[in-house]
């Protein structure tokens, strides 16, 4: 690569060019920490497109309809701090670019849409960006579907690297993009032939021109250090009406001793390496200064869409004053007042009509009175529509030809769906959920992951959630994704025991704003439990009484989900002998945490016995049996301790002693003294 | 799809192929459950397949040079079991298919590898098994190149749906094969268009043909029922230098009424209808008869390699005697008899020499004594070989040119990277163990759970475990990981303290037969805490006194890996206090469980206050604290209870209040009462 030529065939460019590649040697060298040569090799395509075609206003990070921009190549950060800085965000300062990955600093490490309003996501877990922007591609032609292309109408861009197309997930991602035309969809490929471990054919051969065309991308290959070729092949890919792919060759850390190295990938902090690679760039300012002619370029390239974004204002207080309010709610993630009153009368009819229905029938019952008066809603399912029951009357099928429809097939693909809900969410104006089957949280887990750290209020609807789906056996039963979904930070996981406990949660899970939820629901039948109407959420208490001791309270059985009905059993068998036993129910671990002392104690006092009940592993039951003013030595645990089985339910819950008869044989032993508990 | 034209062309295949349809279509109906499409769409491929290519003995299924069949649309594992019985499996036998998905059958709703010889791998979870194959192929491969084609020749063969083909780990799976041009590897996609949720198009349209061929596979197309294509192109894709994948055109439930439907992916159960189905089969016999003449051709197939596998042990008794029992030993999983010298040696030089290295560079320093004498062993890891330390010298790489490598760069690919090594644990004759970062036990746990589920002994080398690693930031940093590890069952998760806790864990991981290990590693430097040298592997014992109190025994400290160092730190305060203190070590939870409970005991007794030290979440820790013997007012954990940030590391644990200090003031908080415990 002739850098010289570069740099006079198009000064203008690559003087802007070079002040993101300074600052991201500058940054990275001072931190002594992080990833010169992505930010080097693509500053080139990403100054072009923030000059030329991104559709933005640094003073507003948040103007509804900007073009999205996502780098999937999260590690690459200091090219998104540079472009943020240069273009005159309010929040990522020189000062911020200079505290890069250093304590409290919004620059960190990995880009974290938490720190700042102009970062749209957190990345860095491969893959995940360019799933995500599949997402933010479909909340997009969902909006403009719904409000029409005068106040929705913009690209989503994204930086990937080699990793994010190696990663699996980027198949499901390529693969809805492409089934889906979503032709405001545009990929940049930094095709740099770098991995950590040394050139990419060291693992991979593969076209990925052949690949992306094969699933239905529009496809460009470009020198990515032109600027010229660079401009005209976005303006053709914005042209195209399929999503596309740019494969932008690079040089990764142009210029640098380590160009085109897997050294240049990683941190480049050698002083006198850096101070030539400077001066192959003609650079000549001191560290972190930026000329004054170039910084003031860059600021007018981030003003540039002041004017774009007055004229959609004009276009947006053309709408109806409904149709705005409607707009803002839903950008706002409000929930309609309607919501509150619709979950009471469905809880009341329940607790009237007892209905014995599977939790995943219930969930399907409650998003049929939902889902009319949330159009923000937007369901799917992997492949299990059916099993799932996700899929209300009216939702109508979202595909090219029907932008209106609010349910999408996401194929089987698990984990493109949670990354893809993501990146609805982080969009704004639509909250997804989608379905699977509970042990699949394994295949959706690290979007699941993401949305808990990106503070975002995706749902997760997982099914047949325990051994009680009976004969499709141990592959299909989870036994441990509860623990692991509680074990997840900011998530809540509900487990909700009926119909009424069901509604109760999806009005939580729809009325967050910053944590996603998990709903474990089964396969099977269950009676309704919660038989006497009140109006008070008490799945937001996380745990409640069911059903208190009749007589001196002797037990307190603490269970979930299906085994709610199974802990009732126990205390009638108990009550039978004069065993005064509380029935608590424990529908999420994660907000009865967050009571104070005083409710929790009420719950759960101290005193008697108490034995959990629930058709998953033990892990974490302690805190709630022998902690959580317990006792070791009168706690007991009735649940899974290895894999499950194939064979009918029913008989599973007996061969693992999960039933009403073992749970009051453990109350039984524990108040003689027989088991010496936990 | 004329039926009476299918039967007359091909009057014998024919009717071997309707015998399966047969059995899948009444095991599936007297069970009320399961998948009778799919086996009946494919019965003509696996007809050929079994009868003119697959080189077995159904007299002998461990058999190590037989072809491998991997059923990786593990729902249609009537395919198999039909196919099994009709050889004249021992074990699965025509009471066992009559008890499909019953109590206790090993005809399970999923094949399950551990419940009979001949079903070589568990699947359902789909993508996994097209995954593992390319494990199995790659054992093959290596072993072929160690011990010659006299004793290691064989092909594996796949049977792959849509779902298989949709989820992204397949494309980690092709990429993988493609780039190491496994030629013996031969995918059979059912190409049906049929999912559950309706035809492929609805989420997917994809052109599999030209996507498997960017990734540089032999590619051809047949119609899937007629068995002389079928016998050319398996034939054809034998003689590809390349893995060779063969889209089978079929119709699911062909002749049923649910026929080319989704309705036909499921159970098909409605008696006029089978009856039917039989009738334009031509079947006339009883349900789960096969006639005399087509039951003793089937048989005659599953004894046609018998002369194959005398000739085969010929073969393998020319072997010289060392090569005959290094062969049986390593395809045994039996460890060579020098293991524990070389492991007791390094803990003894380790405790004399005490270096400060981080746990993955202990890591690292193992396999550089063990790889040499253990020739079985095959490393990698997921494009981050510097950072996972898991490439010693000599090793060499795997790849088209050199068979004999023994460390593959797996590139970014997490999820592709531990299924292909359950493939090559449960091909045999390979210990397979790779690398990623902790963190990204997310992108690989279905495969994890897996490795657990068939009790195999894969190995997971996740460093960089915790806020230790800095500033990656939370993106990076595993919280909740060993919790999940921990909450999976059968699973081994060590985190060890320092290289003498690296040695014994990874001692315990190369001797296991059936139990996948997890190995968390730090990135920072540790301390060699094991100064005194032991010849006795202390990590198998799971937690032990690691320092014992000096004077009266007032606290114990409980301690994990990098938090070792911190729990003895703290040690040092509270006794220069006078406050007796104990430091347990506790790298492996899971083996801890399995000790009687008197050592359990001995190392936590009653009385003194217990305070767990580990930075990641507390999930799972109350077990330990207030439960097993402990009291809740007098246990504290100090650990996470967010998400991590980006920071240097020494900063991140005073941020965190993971320190010395802190674990001090618990003590004496909880010894004072003025911390009233968990």
């Amino acid at each position: 690569m002739d850098i010289q030529e570069l740099r006079t065939a198009h000064p203008e460019h690559w003087n802007k060019a070079a002040a993101i590649r300074a600052l991201a040697l500058d940054a990275v060298a001072q931190a002594n920490s992080g990833h010169s040569g992505m930010p080097i090799g693509m500053a080139d395509v990403a100054t072009v497109l923030f000059e030329k075609h991104m559709k933005f206003d640094a003073a507003a990070p948040e103007w509804a309809d900007r073009d999205r921009f996502i780098l999937s190549a999260g590690h690459g950060s200091m090219l998104l701090y540079a472009l943020l800085y240069l273009t005159g965000d309010a929040e990522i300062t020189l000062d911020q670019v200079k505290n890069f990955r250093q304590m409290g600093a919004k620059t960190a490490g990995h880009p974290e849409n938490f720190l700042a309003k102009a970062i749209e996501t957190t990345t860095g877990p491969l893959g995940q960006g360019v799933s995500m922007a599949v997402g933010f591609a479909m909340a997009e032609e969902t909006l403009r579907g719904q409000f029409g292309k005068n106040v929705v109408d913009h690209h989503t861009y994204v930086i990937a690297g080699d990793g994010c197309l190696m990663e699996g997930v980027s198949q499901e991602a390529i693969g809805i993009a492409g089934r889906q035309k979503l032709g405001k969809l545009i990929v940049l490929w930094d095709n740099n032939n770098i991995t950590i471990d040394g050139t990419v054919d060291l693992s991979d051969r593969t076209d990925q021109i052949s690949r992306f065309k094969a699933s239905g991308w529009h496809v460009q290959e470009i020198d990515g250090h032109d600027p010229v070729a660079i401009d005209e092949a976005i303006a053709g890919a914005k042209k195209a009406s399929k999503p596309s792919m740019i494969a932008c060759k690079t040089h990764i850390a142009l210029g640098h001793a380590a160009q085109d190295t897997s050294k240049g990938h990683g941190a480049l902090t050698n002083g006198d390496q850096n101070a030539a690679a400077k001066q192959a760039w003609g650079w000549t300012a001191a560290p972190f200064d930026i000329p004054a002619d170039i910084k003031s370029a860059w600021e007018a390239i981030g003003s540039r869409g002041a004017a774009d974004r007055a004229e959609w204002q004009d276009r947006h207080d053309k709408l109806s004053t409904a149709r705005q309010k409607l707009f803002g709610r839903v950008m706002d993630r409000d929930v309609p007042t309607k919501l509150s009153a619709v979950i009471k009368a469905l809880k009341k009819q329940a607790s009237e009509d007892k209905p014995k229905v599977a939790t995943r029938k219930a969930s399907e019952m409650v998003l049929e009175v939902v889902n009319p008066i949330m159009p923000e809603t937007f369901g799917g399912s992997a492949d299990l529509t059916g099993s799932n029951n996700t899929k209300t009357g009216g939702l109508g099928v979202f595909d090219e030809t029907n932008r209106k429809g609010r349910y999408v097939y996401w194929g089987i693909r698990e984990h493109g769906m949670a990354a893809a809900m993501n990146g609805m969410a982080l969009h704004g104006g639509i909250r997804p959920y989608g379905g699977t089957f509970m042990c699949f949280t394994d295949y959706a887990r690290p979007a699941m992951r993401l949305a808990a750290l990106q503070q975002i209020p995706t749902v997760f609807v997982m099914t047949h959630d325990s051994i009680g789906l009976g004969e499709d056996g141990p592959t299909h039963q989870p036994v441990e994704h509860l623990a692991i979904s509680r074990a997840t930070p900011n998530t809540y996981v509900f487990r909700p025991a009926d119909l009424v406990e069901t509604a109760e949660a999806w009005e939580i899970a729809f009325s967050s704003k910053t944590t996603p939820s998990v709903l474990s629901l089964t396969r099977q039948n269950l009676p309704t439990v919660r038989t006497e109407h009140k109006t008070k959420n008490m799945t937001a208490q996380g745990a409640y009484v069911l059903a208190e001791a009749d007589g001196k309270r002797q037990a307190i059985l603490i269970a979930t989900g299906s085994e709610v009905e199974i802990a009732l059993q126990a205390r009638d068998l108990l009550q039978a002998e004069g065993i005064g036993t509380r029935v608590v129910s424990m529908p999420c671990w994660e907000l009865f945490e967050e009571q104070d002392e005083a409710t929790r104690r009420r719950v759960l006092p101290a005193g008697p016995v108490r034995v959990a009940v629930e058709a998953a592993g033990r892990m974490g039951w302690d805190r709630w049996l022998c902690g959580e003013n317990g006792n070791r030595k009168k706690a007991g645990f009735i649940g899974m301790d290895g894999f499950g089985a194939s064979a009918p339910a029913e008989e599973l819950y007996v061969k693992f002693g999960i039933t009403a008869e073992a749970t009051a044989a453990k109350v039984r032993a524990l108040l003689s003294g027989e088991d010496t508990g936990l």
